[in-house]
């Protein structure tokens, strides 16, 4: 389980083009034509996001098992269309002891749970952005084909009901699809 | 809860001057004369570990809430002596899902409940280093008066019985005083 540090860069070069921000909360990142996902630090474009990889925080062995057996990796050809979601959560979420954050993000919000069902249509790799020293907390990329479209607008619509959302102070939902 | 980035700068200069390295698993660190613990990123040194001071990962409300009650801060006028241990962890451990990883941390080798007996006599700081890329996974710094140097040796002997410790792959035990 290698930590892999990638920078997310905004700017008119890239490999996924831009098609929407269907969902924000708080301030807004700089108007982009393309977003770049690289492994490293890089330089260039009119925005960059930092995120590495890391440890689960929260889920259990049961979960985490039943996660990596349903879902997909990134690349698959036939996912031409991308997310790329930038959330950070308030001083209050992050003021929570580890039990109270857990039992907020699976036992009241099933963020597991009942999500499973959108795997492996929809494929996910979560960036850690905070203790990096970043504007946002973390940085969700989601990978899936066209005719799941709708079915991911359901999942973000999912989550953005829970109790868990309501620690979310600022979200920008950037819609991409492969070139 | 402001997020601190700290650098601990071994090399000839700072305000801690090294007095010995008492236990060490792993590589050592090439040898310095004094430590100085700077906010931020900075340059020179012969060695330099960063780390941030983020939310708790394992302990739970009560627990959190002992141990602020418990914790004296740092910068103790009588608090002349400092040991600063960085700790790397195996694979092993981060391939733990976060039930497993809290099990082994507290109901099994009691990191908080074993060790509030040695508060406020010592005071601590942890910094995460494991997402920022760094060698180690911790850094802890300690501070605590020089009557209180049989009572350290007995906390971390303490703590390197249990078996969270038969997760360390790495650790450098940095005895210091204060100028």
């Amino acid at each position: 389980m290698e930590l892999l540090h990638v920078t997310f860069i905004g700017g008119d070069s890239g490999g996924w083009r831009l098609t929407g921000t269907p969902f924000r909360i708080g301030e807004p990142l700089p108007a982009v034509g393309r977003i770049a996902m690289v492994e490293g630090r890089v330089a260039g474009g009119i925005w960059k996001l930092r995120g590495v990889t890391s440890n689960a925080r929260y889920v259990n062995r049961a979960e985490r098992d039943t996660l990596r057996a349903a879902q997909a990796g990134l690349g698959r050809p036939e996912a031409t269309c991308a997310a790329l979601i930038p959330i950070a959560k308030s001083p209050a979420w992050w003021e929570l002891a580890q039990d109270e954050r857990r039992a907020i993000f699976e036992d009241r919000s099933q963020h597991v749970a009942a999500t499973l069902r959108f795997l492996p249509a929809i494929a996910r790799r979560l960036h850690h952005s905070r203790d990096l020293g970043e504007p946002f907390d973390f940085l969700t990329w989601f990978e899936y084909a066209p005719e799941h479209a709708a079915m991911f607008d359901e999942l973000v619509g999912l989550l953005r009901a829970t109790e868990e959302w309501q620690y979310v102070i600022r979200e920008v939902d950037l819609r991409l699809e492969r070139d």
